[in-house]
């Protein structure tokens, strides 16, 4: 058998596990800086749970766990023979792979109602998994990273976001993010304005795809759709608006005057823009109002963000999130607003690696191996590798007297810096030989000073 | 709905998340420190390496995912018909959760062989998935850490392999725990001679359950296996010896004199336990060479070790391993010699908490909780929370001016430390009150000092 893994699925290398790890710390650090807490939800939950209504894109991109032994009896052959795959596969699996996390988390708090003290400021970051076409930055297991607060309506929470996304985009030394803000409630006003409220949907649906299809396209499916010739043209000439933040607020506001619901999201918009400018700005990234920023999933009810490189159009948004209030409707528990955001890790990678931001401090390489000369000086050299533990020093003795040469190729394989070298003639001087891989440079020095000398010579302890 | 997780599964609270945390932290650090990289594989396998011969358990453990869409169509009627439930299963499934991470590193290590320099020392801490009955310490989902080298078959890999073992106990502050060692050469030596080597693999079956059933019940197994009465007589003898390791060793080197590969088996284990011995010995573990340790999985062929702790034996073992020779030949890689450990982490976990060594210092809370008095502070209140963040003080803002009494049972549910209290009145006098919500006590500086006054009282940067 020539051993594989499956399509849209991948193997980490151990520099991969330790890039990954890396930006994984700088999110997690910030979220808890934030003041958010994590939690953890099993991989599958029930089918009924992940099911879930609000998921938009579908069934079909559930991964469903197939019962085991007899329950397969239960088989719905019927539903088999009329090719209704997706009724068939219900009747044989009671559970799947979570697909996002937001599911998960609205189970969790309704669940656990009684034990969490609300506001709930939780972060969870663990893998999701979609049976998706596997393509370019998309995989069927990819790991996700959310913070959410649930149970506070108060616009600060969306400030906090703006500035948690600021500091963990600052971190990881990204340049040129945009943060696109938007908020439902406008969107809907302008949908009730042009008369089509009812096909709001739609609307958002199409809106979404004008980074990809940009304004012809967008024209072109509002046309197919039956937008009327004239309503089409008053959605252009917003959603293009450019200028500064307040001037297409107010811009807008003038316009959607007849709309209470559009009022209402525009003073948040302004409530929250108008803070943040006060608070001093961001460092990093750079906030952009934009009407035509609508994001897809029908959950969202408010403030909606997106995290965008302009100068990477093709890698998509690097984040996202928005304010909610019903998502935990479904599981029995009402009037719980919440408002969460979502870093797109594994695309985040991606710029990192575009545009060559890994860090060269990322280096989480054995620092010394001790070659080995064979049995006269293994028990020394064992001895010394103790030691060199006791002291946090990660350190390995090369398990077989092979040849020095393969013995130094294995140490440079795994970016070793130090190889201590300890034969039978250096043990009668009391001596051994340090070598560094980086420079070649190579010195003597007594076995008795081994372990200060190395100390003194890692970077981490200088 | 009323909303619940699969049996057998777990949400983590946060305080769990942070204890979980902590430990596979201690666990990561000391697999570091000996010079063991991380690896991931993905989560699901294709169902053929799955499925691979090595795992004794069998198949109706394994959690397969059902495919999707039309593929179903595909589904074997006839085998259903036949309620050959795990042929039906497989027309329709084509991957699986991994069910250990033994059988993906052996898939990663052929698929890879050609970046992979050798001898290879890889650590992997993920999640695996049983379809197992859950019971008491038992679970279908948990965490497994894993530490292996292959590619070499020196014996200084089991002396390190036990010295990391012991550094794993002493850093987790466990006392009292054993590490069991044996040699499978001794153990099929020992069959041989008694002329049952073709029954190898029952014979270590029944010696495993020693622990569990005591040697009364493994008496009556053996005769129920029709193991005559003078045999179970000589193995009861040995399986039973009581002494230094040195003293067991030397009464069965006489005993098996006559079968080369039990001396074998004993040479080994002397060079493992002399030279420990002669490096200093052990921080926490105790060593015992124990010839009725036989590890069920068959793939064992030399050193085998088990982790236990003699005075919690209703945990069983917290640990074990051994030395594999042929690991990799299902996947077409021959003669690749390896040995490897694994921790079991919720085991481990339960000892802790059984034990109360959870250590207080995994206090992960936020430090700092601003009090919300409403709009004519909230600004100022923000611009804090930013400077604060800026000095690594995890902190956030109460999102609603809800009373005092609530915002300040948030702080003690959430373990804040200190309170932030800014009000009108403050303001005016450009001062703020600290609560301190540990002993209560508060007290009022100027809020120009606030940053270093916070600073200074945070343990932390004490």
């Amino acid at each position: 058998m020539k051993p594989s893994i499956p399509k849209g699925t991948r193997d980490f290398t151990p520099s991969e596990v330790n890039f990954r790890d890396f930006v994984k710390g700088k999110i997690k650090s910030n979220f808890e800086l934030f003041g958010f807490e994590p939690i953890e939800t099993p991989s599958f939950e029930k089918l009924e749970v992940i099911a879930d209504k609000h998921v938009n894109d579908g069934e079909q991109l559930i991964f469903k766990i197939l019962s085991n032994g007899e329950k397969l009896s239960k088989a719905d052959l019927s539903s088999l023979q009329k090719q209704n795959y997706s009724e068939f596969a219900n009747s044989i699996s009671e559970k799947a792979l979570r697909y996002d996390l937001t599911v998960p988390f609205s189970r969790y708090v309704v669940q656990h109602q009684n034990e969490i003290t609300f506001p709930f400021k939780r972060y969870q970051i663990q893998t999701v998994w979609r049976a998706d076409r596997p393509q370019y930055g998309r995989f069927q297991e990819f790991l996700q990273c959310d913070a959410d607060i649930i149970g506070s309506n108060s616009l600060w929470q969306e400030i906090e976001l703006c500035m948690l996304y600021d500091l963990i985009i600052n971190d990881l030394a990204l340049k040129g993010v945009c943060l696109r803000i938007n908020n439902r409630k406008i969107l809907y006003g302008f949908a009730k304005l042009l008369g089509f409220e009812n096909r709001f949907n739609d609307f958002t649906i199409i809106l979404d795809k004008l980074d990809k299809i940009n304004i012809d396209g967008v024209t072109k499916e509002l046309k197919k759709q039956n937008f009327s010739k004239d309503k089409i043209q008053i959605i252009k000439e917003f959603i293009l608006l450019e200028g500064t933040n307040k001037f297409k607020l107010e811009k807008i506001r003038k316009a959607f005057k007849d709309s209470k619901i559009s009022l209402d999201g525009i003073d948040e918009q302004n409530f929250i823009i108008k803070n943040l400018e006060e608070s001093g700005g961001f460092e990093s990234i750079d906030l952009k109002f934009d009407l035509s920023l609508a994001r897809g999933l029908t959950y969202y009810t408010g403030t909606i963000f997106e995290l965008t490189l302009p100068n990477f159009p093709e890698i998509g948004s690097i984040g996202g999130g928005g304010r909610y209030d019903n998502l935990t409707e479904n599981f029995g528990k009402k009037n719980l607003s919440g408002v969460g955001i979502s870093v797109g890790f594994e695309r985040v990678l991606m710029v990192l690696q575009k545009f060559k931001l890994f860090p060269k401090d990322v280096n989480n390489s054995v620092q010394v191996l001790i070659a080995n000369f064979g049995s006269k000086t293994a028990l020394i050299c064992n001895s010394i590798l103790k030691e060199l533990r006791a002291k946090g020093v990660k350190s390995e003795f090369y398990p077989d007297d092979s040849k020095l040469k393969k013995q130094l190729s294995y140490a440079n394989s795994k970016k070793i810096e130090y190889v201590v070298l300890l034969g039978d003639v250096e043990l009668q001087n009391k001596e051994f030989v340090l070598k560094n891989m980086y420079d070649g440079s190579q010195a003597n020095f007594k076995i008795s000073q081994l372990e200060s000398v190395i100390l003194s010579k890692l970077k981490k302890f200088n």
